[in-house]
């Protein structure tokens, strides 16, 4: 690395803090920028900073947004009175890639850690609240993980929301589609067992 | 992809251009990039630019530099006389990182390829003809490719060097360093064993 001039050998160090990005890689990206024509490593140099003066967390659901409003509490196709509860923005996009949501969105920033300190006001839940309580919602599915966390969360919002007038769900657990059962584990063919539905 | 704000979306575009870095993965980085600190943000993106606006090449030796001359040619600890001809800037950092050399570089810019038209006045050969006017250079190695193109052009410079009264030498080819002679093609074994010396 040495051998290279010092701008070149900066830009290597930047590559290399990427996650997955050896020095080899970070070497080889840094030639390519330096190959490659003046505009596109312009773009790439923009967008990287677009992104980090740009990007904010929208005003409703609290998911990424370059607006004041992401682009689905924007989107008036969506249905607004139907929320999806999630911990963080990439369980949204998750969401989103199914296809299999067409209402909107509220993003908790985490989960309930009782022993880490981290309580109902450390979570997006009154703003949660404050939506419920504009009239607007009328049912609400609660997607927060599966794990201890997200279950215990999900219960804690449930018992919140009681007698407020709104429909609370909460996401199966089961055995994965295409999955093999021999290979899942006893709490998931467990909640498998429980949440069976008849035929 | 569609489900990012057009910021995000733009700057997975600019990753997923970068060789070996897939769409999966442009999304990964955009989200690292989205994390951390603006200030490391800003160091890459100022890095990437930083490369396209300082780098160019060393008027001695058309290497990589970000000044007039590079930091080998400005090093007085190196051996001006001696000079190894490459092919490419990739050819010098090989031949830096080994560490077997205190001498001094001159890139030619690609080989002699009659067929596509490259003729001797499209390399910098000229150029290496100055150096060697000035009086300087007392020993030239060729360390051009060993394949058909590297060898046409060493012994097409060899030809033109004789009589200019310095020391021509060509790299040796040969069996790898750990290499295996059963795996090793025919060629390469007719220049190990033309190559012999004494021990």
């Amino acid at each position: 690395m040495q051998h290279y001039p010092e701008s070149i050998r900066a830009l290597i160090r930047s590559f290399a803090k990427l996650p997955g990005v050896g020095e080899k890689t970070a070497e080889r990206l840094a030639m390519h920028v330096l190959k490659r024509p003046l505009n596109e490593a312009e773009a790439l140099a923009h967008s990287i900073m677009d992104v980090k003066q740009k990007v904010r967390l929208c005003q409703k659901c609290y998911g990424l947004s370059d607006a004041e409003l992401c682009h689905i509490c924007r989107d008036s196709s969506r249905m607004a009175s139907l929320v999806c509860v999630v911990e963080q923005p990439a369980d949204m996009i998750a969401i989103e890639k199914s296809g299999a949501f067409r209402g909107t969105y509220h993003i908790l920033g985490g989960t309930l850690l009782p022993m880490e300190g981290i309580g109902p006001q450390d979570l997006r839940i009154r703003e949660l609240f404050d939506r419920i309580a504009s009239g607007e919602v009328k049912e609400i599915i609660l997607a927060t993980g599966t794990g201890v966390e997200g279950e215990s969360t999900a219960a804690y919002i449930a018992q919140q929301l009681a007698g407020k007038g709104v429909v609370v769900s909460r996401i199966a657990s089961g055995v994965p589609v295409g999955g093999d059962l021999k290979y899942i584990d006893k709490m998931t063919l467990k909640c498998a067992l429980d949440g069976r539905h008849a035929l």
